[in-house]
């Protein structure tokens, strides 16, 4: 490990170390940045006093072992944790920096972001900035996204500032971002102007901006509309669902629904008649059927074969989408590729567009 | 590109190329590996006859920038695609080998396994292999793992064959990962000696083996026990139902649920009475009113705050689960750390852990 931080700081200014800060004997990430700065580790009282109190606050009694976690480079900045009892550090080596965060995502992003960015902001110095906006798009392969946009591509590449990039984001659509390098509020201009070119050409595939996701966008949709959903599902087990609700507040805007895995919950639970469980009349009276067992103004359904296994004859990929919005009940039809999780997945994101399309009251499009 | 993929050539026998095989202007990995190898792109037929009969599969027209993607450096070896359209590329760079696999993570994953890692292994030409196993655990901070298990820690120190490692994984518990260094056989003897030695100390923390998740874990105790499951879910929105889904052949012991987010859907639907529902008393009910909906012989259910608001007075991460075999309903109560987001998942693995060691009959452990 000294070696490889050695080794990069030689080439860049700043090192991210990520892992390595926990509590057992394989956690040496410490010491090899110790090493590196020359100077030893040693205990931090307040750090040592924090971890006893997180484990207290826990009700658990604490292992002796996790007083290594307070142990710090001499010189290096302690960043405090917010979610576990890997704190992060700051360690300065000449010119030079480098950082520690925890191996754990969420922490190592949660300390990325608080506290490495705006650290790395300040060291350089510089007021001009790069400034980012993604813009998210569902329904479009990448090669029709790019013809669609080549004449943008083209007066871009002449120009170089800002510049587009495409991210194929698999089941999150292919993001669309662009990048102006300029001082903070001339950026924004330049973003500005080319969010409004790329809208021109590319219009309703466009559904959300940043971090604006596909459920964020049907909730403000729904609430903007006063209208409040319900789903049922079947192949996909709950992940619209679970997908709706990771946003904060969903319970203005989305009352439940019913996992209609086995057919006779679809049939007892939700009326869906006699015959086949994978077809336009199945996902109708489902829609119709959560609408009104739950009281809710659009009533959204899927049905359809996962996989491995065919069903009903219907090869996997096989899906049907439901609405019912008390004027209409409608239903269209997906053949997804790849394996289950794929199929489940693009069935989520494709029913909740063709939602997004409808509250929008612009036409849907399926494949 | 070209400058980084030589670096790392001269400090390793191969090198991972992920990304930049794509149809746009910005893909140029394959320019960059050609450049490498000192040899010219060149169209590759029955790569470009592929890729046309994949948009005409889809009902798709295809771009004619897409045809990019059938160029290959001239002597490298392409890995098809099952999934995309931007195949991959094993490129021999004099002794050393450069592989190329898309960005895009699921189409990367199934490739390095399909395709690089199995080219690695016969480049190698050893018989001496790496062999690790696995032991997912859930219920234990790192710090008390490392605390029961020192007796072997020690051990393993002195000898030094196999190895054990922690993997701390968040919300899917902490992985106990044993490594051991030998011929295919030999390994797994050392393996299946160490494994013994570890669940002697850890016993029934440990509710799965490598791939085995949690929920693959619960369906094969239902299938045993001849028993099937229905889940009623407030909080967590769908996540249990979809996590439960992932698993193929979820149907012989999943029948469905109910995601009552709405407080009336809880009492119209699964009968919950009147008073708060953040309690155990709304657990019990809805896990007992799921069972009777659904038919199912066990009902499981959790309701609780995920915040980051708090409600009926009670603080995010305030969880009930309920459980109903129709022999007895129960219920027990967690006070779960973190965020939004970690709160629900945190419920989903306790709530199935709590299912688990039920059909085990271990007692269960909250906290």
């Amino acid at each position: 490990m000294t070696e490889a931080i050695r080794a990069s700081l030689e080439r860049s200014d700043a090192v991210i170390c990520c892992g390595g800060l926990g509590p057992t004997q394989d956690d040496i990430t410490r010491e090899a940045l110790a090493d590196v700065m020359g100077v030893p580790l040693e205990l931090d009282d307040s750090l040592a006093e924090r971890i006893e109190s997180f484990f207290a606050g826990r009700g658990r009694s604490m292992a002796a072992n996790n007083l290594r976690q307070a142990e710090v480079p001499k010189g290096a900045t302690v960043i405090p944790q917010v979610r576990g009892t890997a704190p992060g550090l700051i360690c300065p080596v000449g010119e030079a920096v480098a950082y520690a965060v925890p191996g754990v995502p969420a922490e190592m992003k949660e300390m990325l972001e608080r506290a490495v960015i705006p650290d790395l902001v300040a060291r350089s110095g510089s007021d001009v900035t790069i400034a980012s906006r993604t813009l998210r798009t569902w329904g479009l392969a990448e090669s029709s996204l790019a013809e669609l946009l080549a004449p943008r591509l083209e007066a871009l590449d002449r120009a170089g500032n800002p510049t587009i990039a495409f991210l194929a984001s698999g089941i999150e659509g292919i993001k669309v971002r662009i990048t102006a390098k300029a001082k903070a509020a001339d950026a924004v201009v330049l973003l500005d102007a080319e969010e409004e070119n790329v809208r021109r050409l590319v219009g309703p595939f466009i559904f959300g901006v940043d971090d604006e996701t596909m459920e964020v966008v049907v909730g403000k949709l729904l609430v903007a509309g006063g209208q409040c959903l319900a789903v049922a599902e079947s192949l996909t087990g709950g992940l619209i669902g679970a997908r709706l609700t990771a946003v904060p507040g969903a319970s203005d805007w989305f009352r439940g629904g019913v996992v209609s895995y086995a057919s006779e919950v679809k049939r007892d639970v939700l009326g869906v008649g006699p015959g086949p469980v994978v077809s336009a009349e199945a996902a109708e009276k489902m829609a119709a059927g959560i609408r009104s067992l739950l009281g809710s103004t659009v009533g959204l359904a899927v049905t359809g074969v996962a996989g491995p296994a065919e069903q009903e004859g219907q090869p996997p990929g096989t899906v049907w989408i439901g609405l019912a919005d008390g004027t209409a009940t409608t239903s269209s039809t997906l053949r997804l590729p790849g394996e289950r999780e794929q199929v489940r997945q693009l069935t989520v994101i494709s029913a909740l567009d063709l939602l997004r399309r409808h509250l929008l009251e612009v036409p849907g499009r399926t494949g």
